[in-house]
């Protein structure tokens, strides 16, 4: 069976969704967590903000959706006084997690997004991903400051680059041996390819 | 039961998902075919092209994904050599179909969306439509003539109209009773909504 790279972004919306879920669906299939920044992908195509708010259109949609999909799914949502906020250091602190292959890399993952999408916290707030790793028993204000190293900001400029070579456009993102799946929308989709190759 | 409003654009490769397996998803769901035109709907959100072409990653991931769905669904697929073609005709023969409730509107649309996506050939140019038309038995230059009289032109741009009234800002889209979806994977979702209402 092959593993399944779940890439992710702490503003996207979709990808609290499927952060939320992966675990229980992916039953057997081994889900490598994947942080990695939206903006330098989004600036790529020439977009300096996230197209739910340049096109309000489908920014009015994707909120009204969100709040369909959670109440489907018994999800706790509250939109989001701010968006997008910035993931830069939730990603950095997934980094460090992921080089060390720390336990909690998914607790965290699931809190972060919980506050920023359930509990309208600052998650660009170093303070916030502090108080989150605490409350997860951990030593956040530790944590914190090792994440912004300079060896582990390269982590995370590196991860974005591998989004980019896989061709990731939008979060969340599956790949799974080569093929690309876009959107929470696929995951199904990606753990059938994973299940059916070698 | 309250009714389904399938908007469709014969340009949009999604759309020719939905159309294929409407009528059988739909079990009982009335379903209303609404045809309308993007170009006007994406001139408003600044682009002169599909978002497929102006942005590549997504344009290679869209046709990646269509030869995936399609083949695990079983529909016939072959990448369009041009692509958007205009589906101006095809889209003014459907309104003229819907205004007079012709029984042959739904075998009609599935012809026009298989002639591009599965046969590769020229649905923006009349003799196209109006082959298909004959096909179906037809009398398909008439039918194509009366299509591009004045007052049958104006009822395209006026679907178009409604269809941003419901906030469309894509297809396909469906709406039940005030509720969009966006996306041929709402599909299901939309059917759901139109059995729990009144």
């Amino acid at each position: 069976m092959r593993s399944l790279e779940f890439w992710f972004e702490f503003a996207s919306t979709y990808s609290y969704l499927s952060a939320a879920r992966i675990e229980d669906v992916a039953a057997g299939v081994p889900v490598r967590w994947e942080p990695f920044l939206l903006g330098p992908i989004f600036a790529e195509q020439g977009w300096n903000d996230s197209p739910f708010n340049i096109y309000p259109a489908k920014g009015r949609y994707m909120w009204r959706d969100m709040e369909r999909l959670c109440a489907d799914q018994k999800i706790p949502f509250a939109k989001a006084s701010r968006f997008p906020r910035s993931g830069v250091v939730a990603a950095r602190v997934t980094c460090l997690a992921r080089a060390t292959s720390e336990p909690w890399l998914p607790d965290f993952v699931r809190a972060v997004f919980r506050a920023n999408f359930a509990e309208d916290r600052e998650i660009g707030d170093p303070d916030v991903i502090r108080s989150i790793l605490d409350s997860l028993g951990l030593p956040g204000a530790r944590i914190v400051e090792q994440a912004s190293a300079p060896d582990n900001k390269q982590r995370l400029r590196e991860q974005t680059q591998r989004a980019a070579e896989r061709g990731v456009f939008g979060a969340p993102s599956f790949v799974v041996g080569g093929e690309l799946f876009w959107g929470n929308d696929r995951l199904e989709e990606a753990l059938a390819w994973a299940r059916s190759g070698p």
